[in-house]
């Protein structure tokens, strides 16, 4: 395959490949608001249709209790060649506020080399460039399949929690059988800066009650002789951190993949300006965390504990003085490769019994399932031939990041039981799920040059 | 004067005075609420009428921004006699919740030797008995004058926390002038343990606000990265406190009066049943605090720190992974003889402003004055008289205690600029401030006989 003739090819499908985009993203497949369940119907057959035009042999909508997915798959000549899932969401976010939109969010404007419109960046124009890219590399290589099997699927409800993709990934786990999952759903770092994300920290949420007394009482007559359920709770909140940062929970960092160097060097490649960072982070005096990691290494590969709300006693305006019955806290922990989210749980509810005072008691409601944190390595097969597909195409060197959040990514991990590939070009620039969101045409246009080489390195990589 | 003289004098005049108390207490002096102001005035003037027709030479109603009190006044035959005030208020509780009244609160009811009561112990029979004290006091002694010159002041917005009454105090400042205040709005320790009170814990309450983000940051982006508040704030609370339970501001325990081994030799003689008091504590299951010192020591003689309110992030249902913009608290600090609630506030100040971390700002609004603690040491000329007084008319050994909040008895000490004595004969199971307040009128008769030799004793101690 030349690079040339793919490149060729992908200019020459630019303008239909934006105006097909444009048609799509008019479609307001906005999953969180019920009033628009038709459209997201309406968008995914939308999709079906197109990817059936763009020579897919197989296209289905798989329904869900909720919005349907799309599935299409293009299978390779050779039954022994790899099989890649590669997953998006045709749905979009809300849009309001709407008045600080420029244009209509969907009326989409093509402005120089920007696309503006609800969806040009997250999803839908991710999911569009692996559709020209895999046409791009049938046509250089002048075959009629891709060296791998591709498997296409494309969720109706991310924008709303993904509620019922799990079930769906379950339900036809057969069919997704795939040696690698790519996820194109991301950002790169920058323009000219190309990366590839290769992890999302994962989270659990806690609450805890400490009670003292059964009612509130008057601090003149009890105050300094009975246990204050809030004196309780800043002792135990304050002893959830060492001194460095560390998260005190027992066990905590015992099963946590630890950062390589290599990674490290490679983050710190990253142009990284920190006092930005630090205004984007709602002007943030100082950074502020673990002992011994960069603010990047910290948000992307470092587990937390974070105190997300806190209250008890009297709250409104005026004093009483009062020893209170009850605290309360709500506690989430972002969970990086290894932790489970489940034992995070079991730990900090040990954790809590032995540091609890005597005279109080606290209560732990059960919490939610929590969400995996996921993880590839830089060395891993699907990686380092994803990055090399990536910098045939951008002609530079790929870095690395990872996300400090994730959505159902470690359920396609775990349930099809596959390695993931972040590739993705949105930027952090890109708007997604505020107002005026855009994307970059020649942004996307590479992404279709990467794809195109993507089957090639994966076939071999993975073979 | 003969003890006999004094009791039959007593015993005969109970009838009457049961009387007059109970047709005083079917006026609704309820200060804190507008409604009662008229019958506020209406106890005063009836209060007025009642110490003329008890002898009393002079009797004023003194007019306040609010509502009035009440002054009488008996001189001394001998002009170099000393002087004192006698303090109590002739307002009364809200009586809601009024269905858990067994009778009208406004309809005193005598069963037995109980008068069930809105004011009955609180405080309208404390003033009460002293009128009838005074009186079997003079008869005794076939002296038309007392050997002590007599100040009654009973004020009219006690329950509506005294806010004109340093200003009065401060007008009348002249007329008051005394050697003495006698407090008689305090309880004893039990029908069978008659006991003194001999100071109250004061009062300063504070808040702060701890800011970190300008805005709720998005914990999968920002946690771990950027100070959270919340967590400076339990980390900040946590540590006003060692691990002894000792307040940590510095000088903090500088000014305190130690408690003497005599007093606490005292205080342990008190037949305290620390299991029933921690059931009236809302069940508190343990005693908990300063290390050193037994529940009563900490309640009446020991400064405190309490948090009574904590705040901030996500307190609503479900979870919000964020990193939240403010946390807040709000503190009062009991305070004991010698300390200075301005001066613990200016330490509370600088306490924040070195313990804060970096990148959180703290802000602590200027808080109000504060209420000064009150002490009388147990061997002081006044108190030991009192205890005299007391001993003669009890025929037992009287104890000290001493309260855990007060009221306006500081500004009476510090305005009047003489020493405190606490003669008193209502219980803590007078259900004062609650439904069916009551008093037991063999106490009261107790407490008119302990004043009538109050003022021979005040006038040998106090020359
Ligand atoms: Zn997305
Ligand atoms: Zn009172």
């Amino acid at each position: 395959m030349q690079v040339n003739d793919v490149v060729a090819y992908i200019q020459a499908g630019r303008d239909r490949f934006v105006a097909d985009l444009k048609e799509w993203l008019t479609i307001p497949s906005i999953s969180a608001d019920p009033a628009y369940a038709g459209d997201v119907r309406r968008s995914a057959g939308w999709l079906a249709d197109y990817l059936r035009a763009q020579g897919f042999p197989t296209v289905e909508v798989w329904e869900t209790p909720g919005l349907p997915a799309v599935y299409a798959e293009w299978p390779a000549e050779d039954p022994d060649a790899p099989a890649v899932v590669v997953y998006g969401h045709h749905d979009v976010q809300p849009v309001e506020p709407l008045d600080e939109w420029d244009t209509d969010p969907f009326e989409p404007v093509e402005t120089g080399d920007r696309l503006i419109g609800r969806g040009a960046s997250d999803d839908k124009g991710q999911i569009f460039f692996h559709t020209l890219g895999l046409r791009a590399g049938l046509a250089a290589s002048g075959r009629p399949a891709p060296p791998v099997t591709i498997k296409l699927l494309v969720e109706g409800e991310e924008e709303s929690g993904s509620v019922h993709f799990a079930e769906l990934l379950r339900d036809h786990r057969e069919r997704l059988a795939c040696d690698a999952v790519v996820i194109s759903d991301t950002t790169m770092w920058d323009a000219d800066v190309p990366s590839m994300c290769t992890g999302m920290r994962g989270l659990t949420e806690v609450e805890v009650t400490l009670r003292g007394p059964s009612r509130d009482l008057h601090s003149g007559s009890f105050g300094g002789a009975v246990p204050n359920p809030l004196h309780a709770m800043a002792e135990l909140l304050a002893a959830l951190h060492d001194a460095d940062g560390r998260v005190t929970l027992p066990g905590f960092y015992d099963d946590v993949v630890p950062l390589r160097d290599e990674e490290r060097e490679l983050f710190a490649r990253l142009p990284f300006d920190e006092d930005a960072w630090l205004r984007t982070a709602g002007d943030s005096r100082v950074a502020h965390g673990e002992k011994g990691y960069t603010t990047l290494e910290r948000i992307w590969a470092r587990p937390t504990a974070e105190i997300n709300g806190m209250w008890g006693g009297h709250t409104g305006p005026g004093g009483k003085t009062i020893v209170p019955g009850q605290a309360h806290a709500k506690i989430s922990f972002r969970l990086v490769a290894g932790q489970d989210p489940r034992k995070v749980q079991m730990a900090f509810e040990a954790w809590v019994a032995e540091h609890v005072p005597p005279g109080i008691e606290a209560e732990i409601p059960v919490a939610g399932g929590g969400v995996r944190p996921c993880f590839s390595p830089i060395d891993s097969a699907g990686v380092a031939a994803a990055r090399r597909a990536m910098e045939r195409a951008f002609g530079t060197q790929v870095l690395f990041t990872r996300e400090g959040g994730s959505g159902p990514e470690a359920d396609l991990a775990d349930i099809l039981e596959a390695p993931l590939v972040f590739v993705a070009v949105g930027l952090n620039g890109d708007r997604i799920h505020a107002p005026n969101e855009k994307v970059e045409i020649p942004l996307l246009l590479k992404g279709a040059e990467a794809a195109a080489y993507l089957w090639e390195e994966l076939a071999t990589a993975l073979r």
